[in-house]
């Protein structure tokens, strides 16, 4: 294993192995890539061997092991980044930190009714009152991010940070399902979804073959 | 309002408030406490004059406005602690994270089935194979925290920490259901449930007497 490993599951349909993945690339963080297939018998035995807690994502880095995606940011973002990751300003800081981590432990209704697959173009679907709820609060949390700390870039706060790392996995959600934003969240999305490595990582996760129903909508 | 004020719900029931307000106490930081009383009709439109999230907790510091649990012991940690709050080893600071990071996105069957209720003293119920998966990831991490980290100190690396917070109210879960430890998992819970400022907020909790159905097992 190289220095700095990033262990990751099925392109197509991990959305918490995506985000530590695409911070680091976007920040050209050099770093070897292991992809293990999720829930399939094998996956089970392998996670431990890379993390005690039986999860992807997962990072090795000079003989640290640190796991959950939002730690993996954080840690990325400290040690690699000088802080780089998240804006400098302590008032936009703290914001990014609120907004991602309202993500990290929320949107429980969204994540189901609306699972992640890079494969997925389906157009609208019909989803509960409450996924609907977590939709426009993530479009409040866009356009509040965007107009009050990201005047100065195409990012939630200005230039790429954990905040647009952790919303990744949504803007795929929303893409494949075809959700109807007004133009300032519409703008956002196109801007996520034409970085170089968010559609490298989606080309992967298309040609992958395995099928995980628990996945499929 | 003064300068620095902690929006919380029922300390009898809210398990996401009491991690920054134990973080807050434990370190004498000096904070004003509104407590709203959760999921009566009046909470919703209370809470959104705090927060933007329409959740407790929410911090109100000179002018900022910080909400998530981990969002605000991290802010308060680097803008009231300079650091402190972490362990200063870069090892032990990353594992912190990915520890804190782990409970604050996991461990959804524990929550439902072991409800959060400061007057409990219930004895030992009976809980899914799941939430018992569940017991037995915690445990491992309090004794790996503690054997590996936590040696020159009482807590889970050695200084009460972030960690520390977001693992409170498992303890009182821990307690009030009598959930089986090893020796070394049973001390940490002792120190734990023994610090001055938890005991505090155990003893408003019981005097509280709205009840939530929901919270009540
Ligand atoms: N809170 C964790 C969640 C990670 C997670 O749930 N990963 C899934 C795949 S996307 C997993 O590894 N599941 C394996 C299992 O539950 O056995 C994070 O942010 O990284
Ligand atoms: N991820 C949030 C969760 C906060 C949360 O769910 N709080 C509950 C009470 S403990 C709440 O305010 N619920 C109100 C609602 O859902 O309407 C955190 O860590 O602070």
């Amino acid at each position: 294993m190289s220095s700095t490993c990033l262990i990751i599951g099925n392109k197509k349909y991990s959305s918490w192995s995506l985000r530590p993945w695409l911070f680091a690339r976007y920040f050209n963080i050099p770093f070897e890539e292991i992809r293990l297939s999720l829930y399939v018998p094998s996956f089970y035995t392998q996670i431990l061997q890379y993390s005690p807690s039986g999860r992807v994502p997962v990072l090795h880095d000079a003989g640290r092991i640190i796991w959950d995606s939002l730690a993996i940011c954080e840690y990325l973002n400290e040690t690699h980044l000088a802080g780089k990751g998240l804006p400098s300003d302590g008032d936009a800081r703290a914001v990014a930190r609120s907004v991602s981590a309202e993500m990290h432990a929320g949107f429980a209704e969204l994540r189901k009714e609306l699972p992640l697959n890079c494969a997925y173009d389906k157009g609208a679907v019909s989803i509960s009152d409450s996924a609907q709820q977590e939709v426009h609060r993530i479009c409040e949390i866009w356009r509040t991010c965007r107009m009050k700390y990201g005047q100065n870039g195409h990012f939630l706060f200005g230039d790429f940070s954990i905040a647009d790392a952790m919303y990744a996995p949504v803007v795929l959600r929303f893409a494949s399902y075809a959700v109807k934003l007004e133009t300032i969240e519409q703008t956002y999305l196109e801007t996520i979804l034409a970085l170089p490595a968010l559609q490298a990582w989606i080309s992967a996760g298309k040609a992958e073959t395995e099928v995980l129903l628990s996945q499929e909508r």
